[in-house]
């Protein structure tokens, strides 16, 4: 038991040590775990168990608990299909938000994200803001110049706007011949290298305002994705990569032993 | 030649990941494996390969090549005799500046730092430093109140004092019952968690100002170790431990791929 097999992935740079479970971890072993000089490292611990469906557990690198992520959820596909608990293809996986829809096609790996609308349009400042609803809110602008786009003033300045009692999201896009280059403003947050919630609300945009079609290329600071509308529903594209994979002693927790 | 067996090791946070070679490493390969989070992760990269003496090579995590790393060989070291290249005890490591003696005693690793002499003693705004030459040098202090000793305001002070006009690591000690506590200002870097040749520095004050007996025990902030004085020599003994092993694919390095 002391032994245990694990492996590092990631999409993007959000990158997970994953676990084959059933297992019971400690919030003491995901510290130790995702201590990036003394453990494994990682942004958090996830654990994939085989059953029908297949279950996902998920813990932050502080130790505490977490319902959802996205990019998670793609390891954790992926690496379920690896270990033979499923096949290419589309399947449920149960996390503790409910069962989520996946499709695993290689290292692209599809998360459903559910239905978008089209909630208004507001004009601020001179600009014309669209907004969106994919279970949270955004607030989507074009911009001619996407480097020089004032992410850092004008977003804080959007997401506290009395016209959002509750806070925004902010995108920032660029409609290109072949897709949407954008940068985001996370409520909450500040700018990040990507949003999977934004890049689904900024293709939506592109095929109402700038008529493209599904499916849409949505490039971010951190990389780029795809987002495909069906069936009223919205799918988020996305690839993960193996890092590594490796064995670790849960008897010899660096971090314990060194911190 | 695609899967690499690896091995994590660190010596108080300070973290590598340790190959068998020969091996021929590319600065790409370096830097992948050294990201931490589309690779391993890693302050850098060192390769033992076996031989009478057991050849080390280190790469800083950006893909330079470093000629010297305590912390480093003293993976090595540990990881040397695991892999059957040499016995406990002690042995010679060949490094790129020469060869150098290590002692391995289960994870307490000693690295031998050579001789130590006192240059002279100056006063400056009213405090006696000890200034000592470990093959670098260091002003060591003596202080009341190591919490709230002024080591960003007066490390660098010293550090660029006339009287050094090629600068100094500046250590500011306080004697306990059972060792040495410091904090240490290193030239040319700031306030650090660890620094070796301080380390010893302090210990040798300690045993000519306050009359301890070799080995001395010496706190840092990062950690301890224990100084050796012996034939006139220093050694510096601090324990290393491994993290994990693990498999590394060469031909999908991600960060390449996804960066």
């Amino acid at each position: 038991m002391s032994d245990l097999e694990f492996f590092k992935m990631n999409g993007w740079g959000n990158d997970f040590v994953l676990l084959e479970g059933p297992l019971d971890l400690s919030p003491d072993d995901v510290r130790s775990i995702s201590d990036r000089r003394f453990g494994i490292g990682g942004d958090g611990v996830l654990v994939v168990s085989a059953g029908s469906p297949i279950r996902m557990e998920y813990w932050n690198a502080d130790g505490s608990r977490a319902e959802m992520c996205g990019n998670g959820l793609r390891c954790v596909a992926r690496l379920a299909v690896d270990l033979g608990m499923a096949s290419e293809g589309a399947f449920d996986v149960n996390t503790p938000v409910g069962a989520r829809r996946v499709e695993v096609d290689g290292d692209d790996i599809a998360v459903e994200l559910g239905a978008v609308s089209v909630t208004g349009h507001e004009k601020i400042d001179g600009d014309r803001y669209h907004l969106i609803d994919v279970g949270n809110p955004h607030a989507v602008v074009e911009v001619d110049d996407l480097d020089a786009a004032p992410v850092s003033t004008v977003g804080p300045r959007i997401e506290n706007h009395e016209h959002f009692p509750k806070g925004t999201n902010v995108e920032f896009v660029r409609f290109d011949a072949d897709g949407v280059t954008m940068r985001v403003w996370e409520r909450g947050v500040g700018e990040t290298l990507a949003c999977g919630t934004g890049m689904v609300a900024a293709a939506f945009v592109a095929t109402k305002a700038a008529k493209m079609q599904s499916p849409v290329t949505v490039r971010v600071p951190g990389g780029a994705g795809t987002v495909e509308f069906r069936d009223g529903k919205s799918w988020l594209i996305v690839p993960v990569s193996y890092s590594f994979k490796g064995v670790w002693d849960r008897a010899k927790p660096g971090a314990g032993a060194q911190g």
